[in-house]
C-alpha cells in the first residue's frame, strides 16, 4: 500500500450548494469523508441559495438607496448562517467543526462597502483550530475593514475568500465546488459535445472568464496566479475529477486553443466623424473611465478628410450611463454622433499554445468566412483571439469554431 | 419656554415591533423623533418577528442536537438583521444611524452558550458614535465570550442588553418598547378593570415577573435594581405614557398591594412519608438543584410517626426531569413515593406597602375562603403573599383579590 500525503484542503460551496437542509447535509458528507482520510480541510460557503436576494428584497422594501455599510452589516448574515448549519451537521456526522466569521477567521479588507478588496490575512485562529483536529468552516464574500466593520467582497466574493486563505495557508489545493463538473471547451448548452477541460492556465481561464465564462470571477484566478494556488473546480454532486486551474506547463502548448467564449452582453459604440488629432482617444476614453465604464475592443478607423471614427465594446449594463456621457463627450469634440449596436456577440478562442503557433486567427477568420458570418471588429491579445459578430450569428459562430480547431475530442490542454 | 433637559435614551424594541418593513419604519420614526427633540439615542433590537424559530427550525432540520456554539452563531444573525434594516429606515429618513452588533457594541459576557450573562461592557465604540451625532443601533441578545466566540443571553437577553447598556452609559432612562402599554394590576385578560400602573418598584416587579407575569424577565430587573436604571415600559404603537419601573419612594408605600399575579405553569410535588431527621430537605432540593430546576413554595408537614411529607412547587416544565429523579431520591430516603398535582395555580399579591402594613394576608385568605377557594399552599416573602389553590379556581382567585384590594380603580403605587 502506498503512502499518500496527508493534505491541507480548501474546500469552497457555493449558495445552490448549501440551499436546504439535504444538501448541507451532502457537503458534510463530502467533508467529513475527506478528513477521513486524514486530510486536513477548511470549508469556505456562500449563503444559502436565493437567501442573498430575500435580504436585498428586504432591504428594497426600507430603502431604495440604503448605505452600503448597512448593506454589508445585512448581506453578511448569509454566510453566517451557512457556517453554523454546515459545523451543526459535522457534529452530527461524529465529526468536529468550528464556524468562523471572516472577521473571525481573520480576514481583513479595505473600506470598498460591497466590493472591498482582502487586504491581509491573518490566519492563527484557524490555524489553531486546525491543530485541535477541527474541520474550519470560514463564511466566504466578508471581511473586517479598518473600521472594525464588516465589509463584503462583491460578486464571486466566496471564490475569493477560498483563494486567498488557500494562499495565505499555503493550502496544497483548492477545491472550488459548484453545480457544474468543471471548466468546459465551450458552453455545452451551445455545443453538446463540449469536452470537460483537464488542465487549464491561469492565463487561459483568465481571458475565458473576461470573455464571459461563468465558472470563476477573474480576481480570484488572478490571486491565485500571483500565489501559485492550485485550483480544483468539480461539481458538488460527484465524485469524479474535474478541472484544475494551474500554472502554465510546457505540455500546454502542444494545444493551440484551450476554448471558445461566448458573451452577448455586449454593445458596440461608434462615436463618429470626430477630429483626427492627438488626444481625443484619451478625452473618450478617460470619460468612461471617470464613470466606472470598462472598454473592450477598441477599433479606430483610419482617417479621411482629417476626421476619425472610434468604435469599441461595454457591457450592455453600462450602456445607460455611458451613452449620455458619450453624447455630450461627442458634442464636445465637433462630432457628428453616437451610433450604438446591442445586436452583436463576441466570441472568441483562447489557449496559451497560439503564442508559440502561427496562422492561428487566420484559421479562425477562414472558418467564419466559410460560414458566411460576418467580423464586426477584431481584437486580439497573446493567448486570445475575440471577435464581434451580429448577434444572430453568435451560437453559429462559437459551434463553427468549436469544431475548426478540434475541440469536440478529448486529448486537451496538456497531459494530465 | 422652557429648557428641556437633553437626554441619553436607550430605547428597547422587541421582536414583533421589528417584523416587517412597516412596523422597524413605524420604529424607526419613533428614533428619529427622539432625536429630533435634542436626545441622543441608543437602540436596542431583538430579531425580527418569526425569525428565531425559522432559524431553530433549519438547525433542527440538520441536527437533533447541535452544539451551543453553532446554535449561537445561527441565532445571533436575526438581531444583525434587524440593526441593519433600522438603521437603514433612520437614514432614509434623513437621520444618521450605525448599527453594532453585540460584540462590535462591546458587550462581553461569558462561555455559557445559549444563556451567557453579561460580563462588562466597553462602550467606547458607542460614545464615539454618539459623539458624531449618530443614532447607535445595537444587536440585542448577544455578546462576546472570552473565546471570541458569538454568545447569545437566552430568553429575556435583549431586554439585559438594554439594561446593562443604560448601566454602562449612565443613560438618563432606558425604554422598553413592547405591545402592550404598561405593567398592570393584574392580567386584563382575566380581570377587565385592570388598570396599567404609573409606577412600580423594582421589587414589586421582581415578585410580579417571578410570579409569571411575562413584561420583563426577571434578571433585566435585577441588573436595572442594581445600577439604578429608569425603566420606563411603554408600547411601540402609542405616545402615551407606560409604566415606570424605579427605586422605591417613600410615596409608594401608601398604596398595600400593588398588583395580583397569576401563574399557571406550575406543578405540585410531594414527597411522603420520609424520616424526619436532619439532612433529609437538603438532599431532596441540593438533587433538583443538581439539574437545574428551580424550586418555589417548599411546605413542611408537621412530624408524625417520626415521618414527614414535603410539599414544593416546580415549573411544569421541568416535571418530565424532575419526576425520576426524585422517584430515586424518595426510594433512597425510604419514602412511600411521590405525589404528583399538574392542576394547581399560583396566585399572589405583591406590594411594598405591606412591609408596614399588617392583617394583609389575613384580607387574602379572608377574602379567597368567602368565596370558596381552597389555599393548598402559602408562601410569602416581604412584599409578597403567593397561594397556591385549585386550577380550575386560579382566574376567579385573581378576580376576587383583585377587587379585593381595590386595584381597579384609578391612583396607585405612590404619587406620579
Amino acid at each position: 500500500m502506498k503512502m499518500k500525503k496527508k493534505k491541507l484542503v480548501v474546500m469552497k460551496f457555493g449558495g445552490s450548494s448549501v440551499a436546504d437542509a439535504e444538501k448541507i447535509k451532502t457537503v458534510a458528507r463530502k467533508v467529513f469523508a475527506k478528513t477521513k482520510l486524514g486530510h486536513k480541510a477548511v470549508v469556505v460557503v456562500s449563503a444559502p441559495g436565493d437567501m442573498t436576494d430575500d435580504l436585498l428584497e428586504m432591504a428594497d422594501k426600507i430603502s431604495q438607496n440604503p448605505p452600503d455599510r448597512e448593506l454589508d452589516m445585512l448581506l453578511a448574515t448569509g454566510e453566517q448562517v451557512s457556517i453554523a448549519l454546515l459545523s451543526m451537521a459535522i457534529h452530527e456526522l461524529g465529526g468536529n467543526a468550528v464556524s468562523l466569521t471572516g472577521p473571525q477567521a481573520g480576514i481583513f479588507a479595505d473600506s470598498s462597502h460591497t466590493k472591498a478588496r482582502i487586504t491581509q490575512i491573518k490566519p492563527s485562529k484557524i490555524h489553531d483550530e486546525l491543530k485541535k483536529g477541527k474541520v474550519v468552516i470560514v463564511a466566504g464574500f466578508q471581511g473586517l475593514n479598518p473600521n472594525q466593520d464588516i465589509t463584503t467582497l462583491g460578486r464571486g466574493g466566496s471564490d475569493l475568500t477560498a483563494v486567498a486563505l488557500a494562499a495565505a495557508l499555503k493550502a496544497d489545493e483548492c477545491e472550488i465546488y459548484t453545480d457544474v463538473k468543471g471548466v468546459y471547451t465551450t458552453d455545452p448548452r451551445i455545443v453538446p459535445e463540449a469536452q470537460k477541460l483537464d488542465r487549464i492556465s491561469y492565463d487561459e481561464m483568465l481571458e475565458l472568464a473576461g470573455a464571459g465564462s461563468q465558472v470563476m470571477q477573474a480576481r480570484s484566478i488572478e490571486v491565485a496566479k500571483k500565489y501559485g494556488v492550485d485550483i480544483h473546480v468539480r461539481s458538488t454532486f460527484s465524485e469524479d475529477e474535474g478541472t484544475w486551474i494551474v500554472k502554465e506547463v510546457s505540455g500546454m502548448e502542444d494545444v493551440v486553443v484551450s476554448g471558445v467564449a461566448y458573451d452577448k452582453n455586449q454593445a458596440k459604440l461608434s462615436v463618429t466623424d470626430i477630429p483626427d488629432r492627438p488626444g481625443i482617444a484619451a478625452k473618450i476614453f478617460g470619460a468612461l473611465a471617470g464613470i466606472q465604464v470598462n472598454v473592450d475592443m477598441i477599433i479606430q478607423s483610419a482617417a479621411q478628410d482629417n476626421t476619425n471614427d472610434i468604435s469599441f465594446t461595454v457591457s450592455k449594463a453600462d450602456l445607460k450611463k455611458a451613452v449620455p456621457l458619450l453624447e455630450s463627450v461627442s458634442k464636445e469634440l465637433g462630432g457628428k454622433g453616437l451610433l450604438v449596436d446591442e445586436k452583436i456577440a463576441k466570441v472568441a478562442i483562447v489557449g496559451v499554445g497560439m503564442k508559440s503557433h502561427a496562422g492561428v486567427a487566420a484559421k479562425m477568420f477562414e472558418a467564419l468566412a466559410q460560414n458566411k458570418i460576418n467580423i464586426e471588429m477584431i481584437s486580439t491579445s497573446e493567448i486570445k483571439v475575440s471577435c464581434a459578430v451580429k448577434e444572430e450569428d453568435g451560437q453559429k459562430a462559437v459551434q463553427v469554431l468549436h469544431k475548426a480547431f478540434g475541440l469536440g475530442t478529448k486529448i486537451k490542454s496538456g497531459a494530465k
